[in-house]
C-alpha cells in the first residue's frame, strides 16, 4: 500500500539499547501492542512533543519526567491513547511507569510513557502492568524490527531506518523507528518516533541537534492537517561509541547530517504510508520573502482537498493549485511574478498559462506515484518544502467507517 | 442530493430588474450558460469579491466598473472562469461588457462581468457576444428561477429566495440567487450570488448593509476551505419601492434583518448542496476571548478531514473534535475549562469525558442529516458559528475524476 516502500530491512542495533515487544491484549487479542525500550545508565534523552492544547497525560508525564531525570526506559502502548482522560489518565500513565521502574530498580521519573490509539478511554493498567515483566525479559539489542511492528496502529508497513557514520575516527550508529499514518500535521512531533544513537552527548546538545533537524523532516510532512494529542519524537544517546557530540565542530556536522537523514526517511515513510495514500508529493516553494511565507503557501497547497483529490486522479488541475496559492495567508504580491512548475513542465508565468505548456506534459508529470510541484514566488530568497499524500476514496473509507 | 432542500419555489420579481437566460454553447451544448440581469437607470450597486491573490479578470473588471458607474447590467457566464488568463482575459471580459453596453446604449463601465467554470482557459468571446441579443430579448421580471438554474455549475439544485418586508409603510422585496458547491470557504464572497431589492439607497449605504450581513452569512460557510478566484456577491437596489434606506433608523433595521435572512438562506443552501454533502453541520463556539478566537476553533473543526469523515460516518468520534480544538491557532487555555456538546449531549468537561455521556447519546446526535456541535471555551463572552458539510466518497468522486 505504502507509496514506494518495499519493506523494512534489518535495523542495526545501537550499543546500550534493548527493545522488547509483547502481546498485552490491550485492545485486541493476538496483537503486539506493548513495547519497552531500555537504555544503559548514563544515556541522554531529547524529545519534541505535540503542541496540541489537549496534549495527553502520557505526553505531559513524559515531558515532566524528561525534565527531572535521564531516561532508563520507554514504555509504549497502542490501542488506547490515554488522551482526554484527565487526572485519572495521569495516574494510569504513572502506574505503567512505576511498574517498569520497580522491575528495573530505578526511579519512576526515569521511565517515559507513550500511548497511541483511541482517544477518551482509559488504558487497561492491569493488563499493561501484567505484561511488563515479559516485555522486559524479551529485551534484545536486535529488537528494533519487532518494535517497529509493535508500535503500529493504522500503519500498513513498519517504518525504520539505520544510518552509520564515521565521526571522531569511530563508527557511530543511528537507528530509528516511527509509526503514524493519519492525523498527521507538523506541529512539533506529529506521530510516535523513537531514535537512538551510541554517540555521547549532554541532553542540551542532543536537544539542539533534534531541534535542528525536525523542522525539515517531521515538521515538513502533512497528511490531513490534523495534529494528534499524543505525538512524540524521542532521541536517546547512550554514549557507547565513545564519540562525543558537542554543539559545533566536525562531529556535530556529521551527526546532524546523518540524524537529518534518519528523520527524513522516517517522516517521509509516514507520508508514503499516509491513510489511503496513492501518491507521494513534494511541494517546494522558493522565492519567498521569508521561509514562513513559503511554508504558508506550501501548506495551503498540500492541505487543499481540491488539490489532493486532483492528485489522486492524476489530474494536472493547476487551476486548483493557483486557487490555493491565491488564498494562502501571505502579504499581497504581484501574481505576474509567480512561476508554477508541474514536474519539469512550466505551467504558469507572467500572469497566465505558459504558452509552451501542454496538457500532455502536465499529465505526464502527474502520472507517476511521485509528484513534484514547484512554486516560485519571485519575491526573495527564502524557500520551504513539504511532503504530503493525496486524498483518495480509501482515506474516506478508513476514516469514515464507524470506529471498529 | 442537497441536504434538506426541497426544490426552489417561485421567486418574487423585484421592480426594476429583468433577467434573461439563454444557451450560448459556451462549453457544452444544450445548457443554459449565459444570464444577463438588467436593472433600471438609477439603480445602486454594492458588492464583495474574492480575496484571492489570483482574483480573475472579470472580478478585477467588475470591481473597477462598480467604482466608476452605477450598474445597468450584469453578464454572467458558466463553463469557463476566465481566470489565470492575464491581459487577454481582461480584454475578453471587456468585450463581453461592450457587447451588452452597445445593445443597451450605455457605457461599458455600466456593465459588470462574472464568470465561473474551468480556470486557465479563455472564454469563447464570439459565442458569448453572439448570444447577447437573445439574452437581452429574453429579459423578464419573472426570470429569477431560470437565472438561478442558468448560473449553476456543479450545483445539484438551483438556489434562490425571496423575502418581503414592510418598511416606511410600504412593501419592499428582496430576491436573491446563488451558485456554488465546492471551492467554498469564507474569504469575502465565496461563490456567485446576485441579490436585488426595490429599496432606494445610495451605493455607500447599500455597501454598508451588505458588509454588515456578509460576516454571519456568506462568510460563515465552508465546504472545503478553498476560496475561488472568481467569487462575487452583488446587491442591486432599484429604488422602485420609493422606500429610502438610510444608514440607521427603522428602515435600516428592518432591511438589514431581511437582507441577512436572504443571505443566510442562500449561503446555507450552498453548504447543503456542498459537493458530496450528506450532512448539514452547524458548529457553534462560545465563551471565547474574541470572535476571531471562536472562529479559529470553529474553522479548525469544520475543515478537519478527520472530523468531516466522522460526520459522514455518523460517528460521534469526539476525540477528533478535541484534537481539532487542540491544534486550533489560539492562545493557550486550560482545557479543563472547555465543554463540548454533541447535539444536546455533553461529552467533555472538567478535562475528561462527561460521566453522564453515553455513546448511544452521541450516536443519536450524529444520526440525522443536521448535526449541531457546540464548544464552550470558558474564557469570555465572544462567539462564532460556522456551517459546513461532511467529507464523503462522493466528494472524492466529484473532485477526483479527471476534468470532464
Amino acid at each position: 500500500m505504502a507509496v514506494g516502500i518495499k519493506g523494512l530491512s534489518s535495523l542495526r542495533p545501537v550499543h546500550g539499547v534493548r527493545l522488547g515487544t509483547v502481546m498485552a491484549g490491550i485492545r485486541k487479542a493476538d496483537r503486539r501492542d506493548l513495547v519497552i525500550i531500555q537504555c544503559d545508565e548514563g544515556t541522554a534523552g531529547a524529545a519534541v512533543f505535540t503542541q496540541s492544547q489537549f496534549a495527553a497525560p502520557p505526553v505531559l508525564l513524559a515531558k515532566a519526567h524528561l525534565g527531572l531525570a535521564a531516561p532508563r526506559a520507554l514504555i509504549i502502548n497502542t490501542g488506547y491513547a490515554n488522551a482526554a482522560t484527565g487526572e485519572q489518565g495521569l495516574e494510569d500513565a504513572r502506574a505503567c511507569c512505576q511498574a517498569v521502574a520497580s522491575h528495573l530498580n530505578c526511579a519512576v521519573e526515569e521511565v517515559l510513557p507513550f500511548s497511541t490509539g483511541v482517544i477518551g478511554e482509559r488504558i487497561p493498567v492491569d493488563r499493561i502492568v501484567s505484561a511488563v515483566p515479559a516485555a522486559l525479559a524479551a529485551a534484545s539489542a536486535e529488537g528494533w524490527n519487532e518494535a517497529a511492528s509493535g508500535i503500529m496502529t493504522t500503519d500498513t508497513v513498519p517504518k525504520g531506518v539505520s544510518v552509520t557514520l564515521t565521526a571522531g575516527g569511530r563508527e557511530v550508529t543511528i537507528t530509528g523507528i516511527a509509526k503514524g499514518s493519519g492525523m498527521i500535521h507538523p506541529n512539533m512531533a506529529t506521530m510516535l518516533s523513537f531514535v537512538a544513537t551510541d554517540v555521547a552527548a549532554e541532553a542540551a546538545v542532543l536537544q539542539a541537534a533534534l531541534k535542528r533537524v525536525v523542522a525539515t523532516t517531521f515538521n515538513a510532512i502533512t497528511v490531513d492537517g490534523d495534529t494528534s494529542t499524543n505525538d512524540a519524537l524521542v532521541l536517546l544517546a547512550t554514549g557507547r561509541s565513545d564519540v562525543l557530540l558537542e554543539s559545533s565542530g566536525p562531529v556535530w556536522d556529521a551527526f546532524v547530517e546523518a540524524l537529518e537523514r534518519v528523520c527524513r526517511t522516517l517522516a517521509q515513510a509516514i507520508v508514503r504510508d499516509g491513510e489511503g495514500a496513492t501518491k507521494f508529493v513534494e511541494i517546494q516553494v522558493t522565492g519567498g520573502r521569508s521561509a514562513e511565507e513559503c511554508r504558508a503557501v506550501a501548506d495551503t497547497i498540500a492541505l487543499s482537498p481540491l488539490v489532493k483529490t486532483a492528485l489522486f486522479a492524476s489530474d494536472p488541475n493547476w487551476g486548483r493549485i493557483l486557487a490555493a496559492i491565491g488564498r494562502a495567508p501571505i502579504a499581497p504580491l504581484d501574481t505576474r511574478d509567480i512561476v508554477v512548475m508541474l514536474g519539469d513542465a512550466c505551467v504558469f508565468r507572467n500572469g497566465a498559462v505558459d504558452p509552451g505548456y501542454s496538457e500532455e506534459w502536465g499529465r505526464r508529470a502527474f502520472a507517476g506515484e511521485e509528484i513534484h510541484i514547484r512554486v516560485d514566488l519571485g519575491q526573495g530568497d527564502a524557500s520551504a518544502t513539504v511532503f504530503t499524500s493525496d486524498l483518495s476514496y480509501e482515506y474516506v473509507r478508513i476514516n469514515g467507517s464507524y470506529r471498529t
